[in-house]
């Protein structure tokens, strides 16, 4: 296995270990470039084993969507904590912050995992099953941002926003930058973190606060 | 051709005949779809006509992107005028409102013309030439927010934000919403907009405005 994974330890099982092939595979070929015996060849399995797991490159696929996601969730419990308004930050930044994306990847945009995410989304266009995975993350992701906007209103230090609709506006602004950054020459994120600092301080955090 | 193109009176030449087939084919067969005697045939046109004015796929889709970026100013200049907190919305309502995406395409999400950028847009991941195409269309859209903004700090509308960084923020919100509104199942485009509108009021808007 190429050894710049931003997985921590060895894998449980062998899905796991698909789990993590996958993402170097998808990092090296893009999702054009994936094909099974990749994956096997990465996680030094036999395609039999594969198949014993998955279906097809399909139920991979949205296995892994699930893998992904379950990763960011645990990073993000990791860093956690120092109430609404810094939850808010740090759940954006893990994400955007390129300092955080180069622990990840130093390649170019082609290979980070941003992109990754970006290429295997764009199916969904054309897929309903991939759709229907997408949509799922999002209402993962947009509860979890929801329920730090809801903390922060009850607490006091958010204004009275309606947590719903400003987790929407956040999930967006967090898929147009991913999508932007994978997709362009240059990275905006530092302009993007910016005026969203602003935002918090205007839209969201009480005057008094 | 198909009947339902989005775009006004006939083609002048053989050159817009197939941008508009180009249009249609990645609406009715997706990015992976795509052939050259598919848009061919779309446009009634022989391939020898086609390779006359485009050396191969990858030529078509930079200047279908060039094509689809006039389309939209062109759409944008006709609406405008009405001040500079109008001409923001009307900016964003063209490309996130779906009533507005209803006149396009009364499709399933697949086949919208969102759908169709967010396939073209995801090639830039691994494809330099369109990554730089994209680049080129990102700064267009942000130049022409930026100069909206500009002209409202100038009469006194908007509060003395960045032009630039708003820019960037408008345009993050508006790639986020385009790219998750076709990849899943529902459409979260009434909360963006309300989203939007809320912060147009608290983060742009002068308070003696």
């Amino acid at each position: 296995m190429a050894p710049e994974t931003p997985f921590p330890g060895d894998p449980d099982d062998s899905r796991e270990a698909i789990m993590r092939a996958t993402y170097c595979a998808l990092k090296q070929y893009g999702y054009a470039g994936l094909s099974i015996q990749r994956i096997a060849d990465e996680a030094d399995l036999s395609k039999s084993t594969f198949y014993h797991h998955y279906d097809d490159k399909h139920d991979l696929l949205t296995s892994f969507v699930d893998f992904i996601l379950a990763e960011f969730t645990r990073v993000f419990s990791l860093e956690a904590g120092d109430g609404p308004e810094a939850n808010l930050r740090t759940f954006v930044r893990l994400i955007l912050d390129p300092t955080t994306a180069e622990k990840v990847s130093e390649e170019s945009p082609a290979s980070t995992v941003l992109g990754t995410y970006v290429e295997l989304r764009a199916q969904a266009v054309q897929d309903e099953t991939i759709r229907e995975k997408f949509t799922e993350v999002d209402r993962s992701f947009e509860d979890q941002i929801a329920e730090i906007v809801e903390n922060g209103v009850a607490s006091g230090v958010f204004r009275d926003v309606d947590p719903e609709q400003t987790a929407t506006f956040v999930s967006t602004l967090v898929a147009g930058q991913t999508f932007r950054q994978s997709t362009r020459d240059d990275d905006p994120s530092e302009a993007v973190l910016a005026a969203f600092d602003d935002y918090v301080r205007e839209s969201l955090l009480r005057d008094d606060a």
